[in-house]
């Protein structure tokens, strides 16, 4: 049976690991924060000392850690993770990341044979007790296929999107077109309501419009409109501004390496900034839709 | 059976007109193009001298024209056309015009008992030619049962959007946001690719997450990436930017007559006008893709 | 001696009237709140009943009213202050209004034989307290030269701008520039302080520099960088972030009638309405730096 | 008297040591292109071998080059210059670079005893010949009063900014305000002549009002209403878009890098972007006047 170590219990990934023991697994497991490790333990998880007594016999590593510089500092450098990596072992590096980071350690990792995949994940802490993430998947083709089974007792939809990088380039894309639509769907669910339309009313027909998106489909930022919805629940829990500007921070560095245009994924980093400033950083990234108005005003 | 005058023969008007021929309505047509009242007679309508006669025993009159000054125009005043329509008359009007102007339309004919609807029109010339249209109405929901029949045979989807002038209201709101979507997917494509993703396999992971919208299922604006789009016809046929430009030109005077704030829309507005002044107005609206980078640069 | 009278005296027509008494010009005054005549009255005007008792024997008409519908409302219509204003006489226009609505009140003028001009100004309540406004000044040249002594008792630049309605639009220009420097400022000092810049420092450089503009001249937004600006006085004073996002409102019509692209001056008019639906739009205008930072927090 | 070595002979470079030659210094030069060095070398250089050779003997060393790269590749590492040349030597960077880039120089320089300072120049091609460039100074304040009489042969205002890469900040936030201003400039003029006004004229009215600013006063983006701007010469000459989109990501990057918001910076990068797609990257800056309308249309 293929033994996982596991670097990084947060939010994301102690319900990741969760679910890879439920699907049976082997696991052993490493956080800076004992009591993540120890919860886990309970749960039948190998507590590892750190992270390098985490890998020992692991055929499968996977890390979710913060940002880049995290991923940077476990796996590089002389000291680094990937030295104490048997060649042949997999690793699936799942944490939101710069490209230009991802290939890095891409390349490190090449060089001692280690077969490394970038695997962001989108979906949120809801897909991740769940165990309906989405992976977008950046490497080799066989190595996905080796790791097909590991990401399938944690998500349901593997994307491969290219060579090294491309996992994070994917989800870079993706998450910028996401803030742009949540900001218009919420400056356009404040327009029509400002003029009197009613708001469940307009996200139905906007829905099933050409405006239909995301969005509008799981997620509408106006209170009420879903029950289930963190606007409707004082847009707590989801997804966290200052974890969209963080992603939006990473697009408009991809875009600034490769010279792209993006005004619309800019205007977004920006007012997402602005929102931060307000002290909104911690609350679901719908709560954009203040800016714009919102019922309780 | 249900007599109808159908005024404005043009790229959407004519094909909605002929879907009503062909469910057996009788029609009396025109337009200030004989060519297209001769046509449309030539599949059976009546063609009327002028709008006066057109709407001479008709039991709902249909108009389908550019702007608000034309529907104000045919509509108001001493001489307009509602002073020559019989109390009780339905009138469905299509145009896609300023919710300001559907709504003095809707009380000059409230105060003559004529039973009026904005019911302004989503899905293109292809969606008028197939009778796969959604209308968006304002108005009485009793006029809208009424007028339900006519409005099944020249589309799908028939929204009650609320009052007088909430049709056009709704429309404004889900164009503002397809225009943003689409400005927000162009952005991502081009951030993508120009990193190197595949264009067709970044579409298809964005479609599934989400970042997924009606214009990556519909409507890609990289060519190639859908065979039927207009991107992959050098841009031509489907929905052309200077309506688009249109449409958000009256999101923007909704907006400043309600104080509200649509900082997406309004740099999409002033985008889509940078692609007018280059030449690109008649092009379809994801021509915007243009701006961004596409492939045959 | 010009007789002038004078119509509406609120933060900017009271410091304006009494300029002119104080030049000696004998005045007339209405306005619908009482005091403000009264107080005017007690500084040697007489208190007019109502606007058409103000114009009796006035060889010169002066108008500074919130908004285009008041100046409409006051001039035109059958009992429209242009119809008790003697041919000849001289009407000087100087609310801030849309060029429209402006050439609208030009054309009824022009009917009646009545000399008007559109005279919006700039400075602010200091400006109009201390006699140092601009005119920018729209009409024919002879009307401007007759009015020139009259302006020049009230300010210090008076710009002939061009026909009917250059005026307003050269005003309209002008805030449009005003507030997108105020922002561009805004982020630069922010970002400057953010990475470890002494503000005065900076502001003294870029005020020095290719940055250089009346807002680093007069009116930094950053606290305590000069003594006398609101920015120092918790933003009391100046001109209101309200009458700024009215004044971009009015840009926005503008290009909207046009077809003019202004991507800038559109965001400009989003981020104010942002500020405003925070409670902070009777604060002067420079408070938009607070979206982006200021030390306070 | 104080021997300087000059690495880098661009369009810059080339006019600023010309006027260090005509001031008296001794020059080496060195530069990658020989024919830059051979015309120098004619009026006077020393034509170096290298830039290794270029620092034998120098008091002072500056260095004019494209981006952060060519700096850092040119001063760091084991073969870097900073190698070469010895303590107590004053090394002049007045490349326009990354602000944490300089840092880094600095940090290294600061280790060997050798006084750096970034200083990065405004005012263009025209301004490096004239001799009045402006100079904003990082590093310590003893060090800028030691290299001032160098300064003082190549520009006419050095401002000292603060401590290591306050320099480069300080540029980097005011060519992002000139950014937005410029475009700010660009917009309202067009906005203004699209409705009716003369360019002229309008210009001279925002110049002498609350929007005034340096473009105003010396760089009007409309062609013909300065004889020597560049706008009047087909854009030709002055300061290249190519240039300030690399300024303005600069900007961004620092924006990025401390959670700053900066919409109309941000906005004013995308549609250089844009230009630059167009082909109008190697014409001046003020060519975004394009974007919103100019006479030849």
């Amino acid at each position: 049976m293929t033994r996982i170590a596991f670097i990084g219990l947060g939010h994301m990934g102690l319900p990741m690991a969760r679910n890879l023991l439920k699907a049976g697994f082997p696991l052993s497991a490493h956080d800076l924060v004992p009591e993540a490790v120890a919860q886990l333990a309970g749960e039948g998880a190998r507590a590892a000392n750190d992270a390098h007594d985490a890998v020992q016999d692991a055929d499968v590593v996977i890390s979710m850690l913060p940002a880049s510089r995290h991923v940077e500092s476990l796996y590089l450098g002389d000291d680094g993770l990937l030295a104490y990596i048997a060649p042949g072992t997999l690793v699936l590096e799942c944490s939101t990341i710069a490209p230009d980071s991802a290939k890095k350690v891409h390349q490190a990792a090449g060089k001692l044979g280690i077969d490394l995949l970038d695997a962001p994940v989108s979906g949120g802490t809801a897909g991740a007790a769940a165990g309906t993430l989405t992976f977008m998947v950046g490497g080799a083709a066989e190595a996905l296929e080796k790791a097909r089974p590991v990401f399938q007792a944690m998500g349901k939809n593997i994307f491969h999107a290219g060579p090294a990088g491309a996992g994070q380039l994917a989800k870079v894309c993706n998450n910028q077109l996401l803030a742009v639509q949540m900001i218009g769907t919420a400056e356009s669910m404040a327009l029509g309501v400002a003029n009197g339309l009613d708001p469940r009313v307009l996200a139905e027909i906007m829905r099933q419009s050409s405006g239909g998106n995301w969005v509008l489909e799981r997620y509408n930022p106006w209170p009420g409109v879903m029950e289930t919805t963190p606007a409707s629940h004082d847009y707590e829990g989801g997804f966290m501004s200052e974890l969209m500007a963080k992603d939006l921070g990473l697009a408009q560095e991809t875009a600034l390496a490769s010279g792209s245009s993006t005004p619309m994924g800019g205007l977004a980093l920006h007012l997402y900034r602005v929102l931060l400033r307000q002290g909104l950083g911690k609350k679901d990234f719908s709560v954009v839709q203040s800016l714009f108005g919102a019922p309780e005003e």
